[in-house]
């Protein structure tokens, strides 16, 4: 899988976890909510620093953005 | 710690058990010798492709690289 879509589809399923909206997370981000649905749908090569807001904002490890979970994998994204 | 310096020292870390020189990694990533040290020295703000570039170059999983080890940690670097 492209890492730009293990990472979105991290970013989608941790902001999920965390009940947050893609809004919100773009509030707490100081970005706009266009951009978190790019970065979601894999769209975005985000750069580390940007990678490790987006951790902070959903208090996460950096790393767990990154890493191959199995449903990400079996939904073949 | 900076994920820019946490991601060069994985790098670091993770080059030496491959026992792989700084030129010889340019090579493999088709880089230059001087970015493969900067990106060491914590001082470049790679892309997730980037990052998954290093990653095939090592072997390693991309998270790997962003992961907190301990003895990075206790190096304050």
């Amino acid at each position: 899988m492209d890492i730009r879509h293990t990472f979105g589809s991290n970013l989608k399923h941790y902001r999920t976890e965390a009940n947050m909206s893609q809004a919100a997370l773009a509030v707490k981000m100081g970005v706009d909510r266009a951009h978190v649905s790019a970065m979601e749908r894999g769209q975005q090569n985000v750069t580390i620093i940007t990678l490790w807001h987006v951790a902070q904002a959903l208090d996460i490890a950096p790393a767990a953005l990154l890493n191959e979970r199995d449903e990400a994998r079996l939904a073949g994204r």
